[in-house]
């Protein structure tokens, strides 16, 4: 028997690329106590690809489910483990998924991959992500979308993805037609899983979250919900017939998506019924775990970043160029959601010591280690070169992939550790370019939170983002803002908490260690940014560049490698 | 007892910046019968250095006299294993040495440092040519030149340099006045060796080199010698003096400094009253050593390049903006001698490979060969990157050693062989930036003769610098082209031969690999450079850059990363 007990849970399940991850919290403080990794089966680390196509990479659908079922089912164990923890006292389940990740289901909301003709069929997949394959359908639509009087690309920065929704769709009907006409409704992984494991999957009555229907396939409440069956047509003839069977309205993750089904109950030792909240991107529920607010922009810094803001809807808010996307209630419910990135931060780390560190730096077998202690003994400016964080283009402000990186300063006695320096200085000058982008438009930045695994092991990179940002950067307490910014949602819509906001305050917080910007180095980083903004704007090019209405002071291209010199021979000198 | 013999021989000595070579050379065929190097004893590999001074570096004049006789000795030693060889059939010696590396004598020409009371002055030494610590001197010479009516430094790219004669005979006073005061004259180390070998060193008649004077101490007979009294006094009042200890002419190397004295002849083994040609740099005389004639550019690639030309006399020749220097007959008498130069080549590749090159290049020992290898197998174009060759600034054209270098186009799998590719292109994109400098101004550069090891051992950047310049590139025979040009001034002022050219006709050749340009690589790095100039011209500054009176194709930065994405797309696809 199962005493009474002054404690409620929420469960936040986080599917990543190669796994997911079900959490276990406690509504009323934060406190994590159950947690379980499920790793994804299928294909190289959960990724189906095609050796004949680099840009493919889809996912099992069965894989979500299976996942489902051990994560939460083993957390639940896990949490079991705790005094004060029994299934009952579960109040709500919330979702967020990678994406946009749509999978082609049939007119009652089943995958087509779990049906057996389509079972070898990599179209029938969910299309992960990070498939590339549909550029050209991509370049297509931003084309379509620039001429439409509706401006359906406005509020994300100008530029269809090939990542996105309609994009993916598009070329399935051109490159697997039989997949496409089985195809009753394409649903984002995000609201796949929810729809699932409330038993609600038919395509048309399904919740549908604003997260993923906004930021990526162009739902705006202000021309009616999806674009247009004219815009859709001229596209393809067959796409109007999907934006039929796409509900009329897409919802914020404070809103309820149904109730646990009881088939999916017993299989992971819950009680049925339990409230689960509309799905949502794991970057935009991350930034709720992270303990979001107007003000504060989180930052997921990983192999690349995600930056996110909130803006209160009262006033109004301006397209704000370059940034992915701005869409009502996309973040917390209530506010506007902005979501902006950078192309490549632990990912250029990560290739220099790849590709260019010698052995030395292995001595101790982690190169990045070393790596910061050598980077963290030299003076900012003092090694006199300057980056650009373009390696694999540049998302926010330039939304430009064809775009690399540079280096400048080089002399005969340069090294590597002034190099990886400089490489994390340039991802700095990135992130401050993104914030500056905000308060151009209105949006302040008072301060950053960050999150991943740079931000909560890596002092060095932190000190360095505050120095040049000339912010505090504050980190997130919990190690797993997603799954907890899931459980928030779970525990709103199992009314614990009245709303997301009244929930981020007894379930979020940041560590105790808050970088504070250095005076000096502050100085000197406000005279290289100078110079890598000039480099910014002369390569990112006039036609792609928005020119900030903050001008600050300027520079010539002749100057570049002078005042570099300069900047060095100043603090060399003390 | 020797019998009479068809054949002749000259001795070129060469001084380096660590030790001195001689070499015995059949004046008829150019066989190199006999060699020897000295290494000097002294300081770190034969340079004095100040642990308080980086830009110090000077050499021990007594290493110069001892490196004569045991050089010379041993290499008579060594051709006396010829059948053919005697030393009475020894007709002439020439001298090159490094420059402008001036020693200051006193009134008998014996150099101050030989003195018991200066022994331990480093400011009695010789001044080697690297030694920088003249940098301000050099300035305020650039300054007053630049404001005199003559144009001192108009044949000499219009700025004086901190290795050159007054420069440090000037520093010398500020911060050494015993030494200078001490001091009757300051004799080039390539006058210093003739003078002294043919015992004519006091300072006021021994023969002065045309080539020193005029690259290093602005003499030129347009405006009566070394600069004016006038113009000398307003640097240092006591400056005057020394002009007046200055011999009125400077002579080219085909005329006779003296004759061998017997004191010398007996310590090295030859007959005393051998003819010694008049000094000159060791550049210079490897041009001439390499078979420098009208059209032949003549590139000594080593940790830096020297490029030298030749022009007829007979028509007008305009400063050319950027040069080292043009005076005449200081390579072939009667010819312009035209010098540029690269600050830093094989002192790239040898930066990178130091500092920011992998362990697995390493597994046979020698990464410059293992990056070679990886660098050839790859395509002009393919890695989309692109460098400027500025790591120790820019020599020719730009004159600025405040640059730095640049590398752009990486992406996130860029790797260390395409890296040390581009620096090798950036080397030959800057080698062509000298060579179109020269046609522009009416110089015809048909054919490049290259020496130093990396001509003559890494055939893959040779045919680089053939495809970047689209010029066959030969390499030169002899691998000791410096001695072997010395020898060639000392067989012509033996008798042996009537001029130079004559000379040359019978002692140089080329090696039978000639590197020809091809087709499709030429046509992809003539792409390339117009994105190299764009960089070059952008990056050199307005304020140094002279705009070329042939432009090419343009382009704007803005297009610079997008174009060298399409260039390595549209190799890639082939």
């Amino acid at each position: 028997m199962i005493a009474a007990s002054a404690r409620r849970f929420a469960i936040g399940v986080d599917y990543g690329t190669n796994s997911v991850r079900a959490l276990v919290v406690d509504v009323g403080s934060g406190a994590e106590v159950g947690t379980h990794v499920y790793d994804y089966p299928s294909g190289d680390a959960g990724i189906l690809l095609d050796a004949r196509d680099p840009h493919l990479a889809r996912q099992n659908p069965a894989d979500y489910i299976e996942g489902f079922f051990v994560a939460v089912r083993e957390a639940v164990t896990a949490a079991a483990q705790e005094p004060d923890f029994a299934p009952q006292w579960v109040v709500g389940i919330g979702v967020d998924t990678t994406g946009s990740t749509p999978i082609p289901v049939d007119a009652k909301g089943v995958p087509l991959a779990l049906h057996d003709e389509f079972a070898a069929d990599l179209a029938a997949h969910a299309w992960l992500w990070k498939d590339h394959t549909s550029w050209a359908e991509a370049a297509e639509i931003t084309d379509a979308a620039a001429e439409h009087p509706d401006r359906y690309l406005s509020k994300c920065g100008g530029t269809y993805s090939s990542e996105w929704y309609w994009a993916k769709i598009l070329h399935c009907k051109r490159c697997a037609p039989e997949v496409f006409a089985a195809a009753a409704s394409w649903v984002e992984l995000a609201d796949f899983i929810p729809a699932f494991i409330t038993g609600n999957t038919d395509p048309q009555t399904m919740a549908r979250g604003i997260c993923a229907a906004g930021h990526k396939a162009m739902f705006n409440d202000a021309w009616g919900g999806l674009p247009s069956s004219d815009f859709l047509a001229a596209l393809d003839a067959d796409l109007p017939a999907l934006r039929e069977r796409y509900a009329p309205e897409a919802l914020p993750a404070d809103r309820k998506a149904g109730e646990l089904s009881a088939h999916v109950a017993e299989k992971v030792g819950l009680p049925a019924g339990i409230a689960v909240a509309v799905g949502a991107f794991d970057a935009h529920m991350g930034g709720v775990g992270a303990g979001i607010r107007p003000g504060t922009l989180v930052k997921i810094i990983g192999t690349s970043t995600c930056d996110m803001m909130v803006a209160p809807m009262g006033q109004e808010l301006p397209d704000i160029p370059g940034l992915c996307g701005i869409v009502p209630s996309s973040i917390i419910p209530g506010m506007y959601g902005l979501e902006a990135g950078q192309s490549a931060v632990g990912d250029i780390f990560n290739w220099f010591t790849s590709h260019l560190v010698p052995a030395e730096y292995f001595d101790d077998g982690d190169a990045h280690a070393a790596l910061t202690v050598a980077a963290g003994n030299l003076r900012p400016g003092e090694s006199g070169l300057l980056a650009l964080d373009w390696n694999n283009g540049n998302r926010t402000i330039l939304v430009d992939p064809m775009l690399s990186g540079l280096l400048v300063g080089q002399t005969l006695h340069t090294t590597a550790p002034e190099v990886y320096r400089a490489l994390i200085e340039a991802t700095a000058f990135g992130a401050l370019t993104i914030i500056n982008r905000f308060e151009e438009y209105g949006v302040a930045v008072d301060e950053v939170v960050s999150c991943g695994g740079i931000a909560e092991k890596n002092p060095f990179v932190m000190q360095v983002y505050a120095d040049v940002c000339n912010r505090p950067m504050k980190i997130s307490r919990s190690a797993q803002t997603c799954a907890l910014g899931a459980a928030i949602f779970g525990s709103v819509v199992g009314g614990a908490h009245q709303d997301v906001q009244t929930a981020q305050k007894k379930m979020t917080g940041f560590k105790d260690t808050i970088y504070e910007p250095g005076t000096d180095a502050t100085a000197v980083y406000a005279d290289l940014y100078v110079l890598y903004k000039h480099l910014h704007d002369a390569f990112g090019g006039a036609e792609t560049a928005v020119v900030s209405e903050v001008v600050g002071p300027q520079t010539t291209m002749a100057r570049v490698m002078k005042d570099l010199i300069d900047i060095r021979d100043r603090v060399r000198k003390g």
